[in-house]
């Protein structure tokens, strides 16, 4: 370490701030929070202009209506969110780099192949994609919420890698048509449902400035959140797209393992592969998801990562399900499981109250609901934590040490401030094991529920909260189960948003006997949120 | 240990030779190998009927047009392939059991199920299967070659499962209608490219048994090449399939992991998933494989096994290519790479002259070969043998110290006598690194076929020996680079049969100077065949 971690921290934030044009600055004192809880929509918009406001406030396909059809110019899409990203930064710290001329000069290229061929250069053109700062992108460096990887390749210098590497994802993006600007923040590591790393600190929720945003993808759901990106690139590996897109009201989509290209994507504990980690995308509307997913689909994803499976999309599939969800066949109905608690804690009172309105939603619908009785999750959750402790936090302790910065708290944790002892061999394939039986139990369950609906056929899906929280203050999300599950079983699954927290109708119930010191954190979380 | 593993193991050969009828027993000396070396053919035909003879020697889809039409029963089907896997077993043991009356009672049922609603109950009604003594099956034992496992499931006595126990796969067939009547001879923890265990000793190949007939499903190829079985079930790691299909002329698929159900079957250092072994067909014709590749699919195996990908057979690939190969489509030709040697070893006379064979043949149909020049297969090996050593053998040698038997020299030769100190996660995880880059370096030579091709497409597929032997004497089988590639590699590889050595066609080069040990004992290994 030449500089002091601080030193070096300091300048990275400074140079984010500096990439924002002059122009572009927030003359103000940004109010507390207790002054100015949300910042999102009015907040937000006073800084825009019209335009501004209706362009980012057009959700991703929206913006592909206009910018595939030269109605909008990739330029004015690009500087439109540009801006409100520069704006979302000032207010949040969600950013960890902006590149603003690249992205401009990009989107001149593409309104330059529309003006000379009169069509779009793909199904993408002009689409504005943020990305965790875990991606690698051209023009931008990767930090992973590191100090130490500030002016690095993935921790190393003088690679020749450093703003040239580009991940597959973005490469296929980028052909497909997308624009990238910003790089969003995240913990060190990744390996947290909150977002606070040394470069530019906790990062709050834009929609209530005293709790969480959320993580480990929190700045692509801060960000969101502000309207200052369409679609976001995120990561899951317990969580971490999901997690965040609840807290943030957004939409969030984790694949299961081999669907999307995780190739030239660094990561923690690379090369751990019993619980893998999956990248995804987080969006304002549910169609944004599936759109991104076919244009990436449609890249054929396996010829160029290994460990991509080639299955392309599946439209028969889709519109089987839109059929049935649209009730064109009157008698073929959907079914689905409804978990309304998991075997260890009760979700909070607003998280109950949204999935109730999901399944009168649903039974509205003409669908069925059933209840969901899984084998217990908190084996399941075992597997994970197992999983994630293999090499005792080698990989994690290293990339901190780099700089010699400290330990995030929420990472500390689980993975203390020095690695411990390693799993051996046949530890892990024990943990494999274990895995591959709890999945197999868990799909005997699901087949088992045949029996139980009216059409004879086992549930479609099954409905879970993401989390048992409607919120966290900083440093308290502590009960992963409910998002992790996921990852064990390795299902696909997409988060969406139903409410807000209300608190005078989610009301904490002062007499609830807590079974457990999860389930009491859990339960009484609301209760301390700000006014 | 209550009794000497030789005693034990001496009850188990016995036990299985009484489970032949005395009608079925050969009531001769059989005469040494020098006196016969082939025993199979017209040797084999003597000691059964015409009838039996007809049936034994049609193959898989042949028997099912015959008894899913009620031409022929389920029970003449069964006792014909009984009696002549009870005559293989006599000429090589090449079984680890028999068990008759049951697979009868069995093809009794469908036989009473046809005449009751004149159809099928499925789409292999009636067809014999073998199954390499891996697999559990109702009504069995299963001893994975280990003296250690008689009398119990799995090495553990009194689980309650022994002989009632059922691999998915098993499951599956028998669901289609395949009779069950024998299980095939392994080397003890299946690590080997030879079969032999201190059960029934060593499988001499039928067709020359001077030689090694392979292995791991070793039987398998044994019982196939003697017409004991027109489909067995093999599992392959390393080359456990494919080895004993090349040494023993017949047809044999290791798909890529994840299509077929391993649920419920046992294996050696189960958890290991860096390098994963897939269950897959061996067959006496090609249309065998696909017609029971398809019939295992049409079951739903992912409903069954979590680790199966729900991929169902895709008929329109399926066509594609046939259309292709038969060249339907005129200015549509497919394209092959060739690979002629690896990077360490030339492949033995008779093999270089079964893959020139096999170019001639893709030429003079039209299609294109060019030459495959890979990443080194030597890299590649690495990357599986340590997979293989992650634990240090311990569960093998578990396994072996069961009943005191000593390790099979073929074994001890890469695991020792006692276990090697384990690796850790940080090893496994960085093996694992090493897998996916040499994947994707293998892929993107893959792509880069396309420059070489007429068509500009990339090659469709690559030829390439199964072994660089056309045979081996005991414990001399020392490369197995050709096969284990495809493992690291997890691709969808057949082997299939070109031609038979011939002394006197494929002569040693007496001056070729060998590049390396194992290119000089490659090379030298024909010079020993006995005549």
């Amino acid at each position: 370490m030449s500089q002091n971690f601080e030193t070096i921290a300091k300048g990275k934030a400074k140079a984010i701030l500096n990439a924002i044009p002059e122009h572009w600055r927030l003359n103000i004192a940004i109010p507390p929070a207790d002054k100015q809880r949300d910042v999102t929509g009015k907040y937000m918009q006073q800084f825009l202009t019209a335009g501004e406001v209706e362009i980012t406030e057009t959700d991703a396909v929206g913006i592909l209506e206009h910018t595939t059809t030269g109605k909008w110019s990739a330029r004015d899409v690009t500087e439109a969110f540009c801006h409100r990203a520069a704006i979302a930064h000032q207010l949040t710290n969600c950013l960890l780099d902006i590149f603003i001329d690249v992205a401009l000069e990009h989107a001149d290229t593409l309104d330059a192949y529309y003006h000379e061929h009169n069509k779009p250069i793909g199904p993408l053109h002009g689409l504005p994609i943020s990305l965790k700062d875990q991606f690698h992108v051209r023009g931008a460096e990767t930090t992973m919420g590191y100090v130490g990887w500030i002016g690095t390749f993935e921790g190393q210098k003088g690679t020749g890698k450093e703003r040239h590497f580009e991940s597959q994802l973005v490469t296929d993006l980028r052909q497909l048509g997308a624009v990238f600007y910003c790089k969003t923040t995240v913990p060190p590591s990744l390996m947290s449902p909150e977002t606070h790393n040394n470069i530019v600190g906790y990062l709050f929720n834009p929609k209530n400035r005293h709790l969480s945003a959320g993580g480990s993808s929190g700045g692509e759901g801060a960000l969101l959140s502000l309207r200052g990106s369409p679609v976001g690139m995120g990561t899951d590996i317990g969580g971490s797209i999901r997690i965040p897109s609840s807290f943030n009201g957004v939409y969030g989509l984790r694949s299961s393992t081999g669907r999307l290209p995780y190739e030239r994507t660094p990561n923690s504990m690379d090369g751990q592969e019993s619980i893998l980690s999956v990248v995804g995308p987080m969006a304002t509307t549910l169609r944004s998801l599936t759109f991104i997913i076919k244009a990436l689909l449609s890249m054929q994803p396996w010829l160029h990562d290994p460990m991509v499976i080639e299955l392309p999309w599946r439209d028969e599939q889709a519109s089987r399900l839109q059929a049935m969800s649209e009730k064109l066949g009157s008698s073929e109905k959907l079914s689905f499981g409804v978990l309304r608690r998991d075997d260890v804690v009760l979700p909070s009172p607003p998280v109950r109250r949204a999935i109730e309105m999901v399944v009168k939603a649903l039974e509205n619908a003409g669908h069925e609901v059933i209840e969901w009785k899984p084998p217990p999750h908190s084996r399941g959750l075992d597997i994970a934590v197992e999983a994630w402790m293999y090499e005792g936090g080698e990989d994690i302790h290293n990339a901190f040490g780099l700089s010699g910065e400290p330990v995030i708290s929420h990472i500390s944790r689980r993975y203390g401030n020095k690695p411990v002892e390693q799993k051996r061999a046949s530890d892990i394939a024990a943990n494999n094991i274990a895995r591959r039986k709890y999945r197999k139990e868990y799909l005997d369950y699901w087949n088992s529920t045949a029996n139980l609906t009216h059409s004879g056929q086992s549930v479609d899906a099954f409905i879970s909260p993401v989390s048992p929280y409607g919120g966290t203050r900083p440093n308290t999300y502590h009960y992963v189960t409910y998002s992790t599950i996921i990852n064990v079983l390795d299902y696909s699954s997409v988060a969406f948003p139903v409410t807000h927290v209300d608190k005078n109708v989610d009301v904490v119930d002062d007499g609830y006997v807590a079974a457990n010191p999860a389930d009491k954190q859990v339960s009484e979380s609301c209760k301390y949120f700000p006014n």
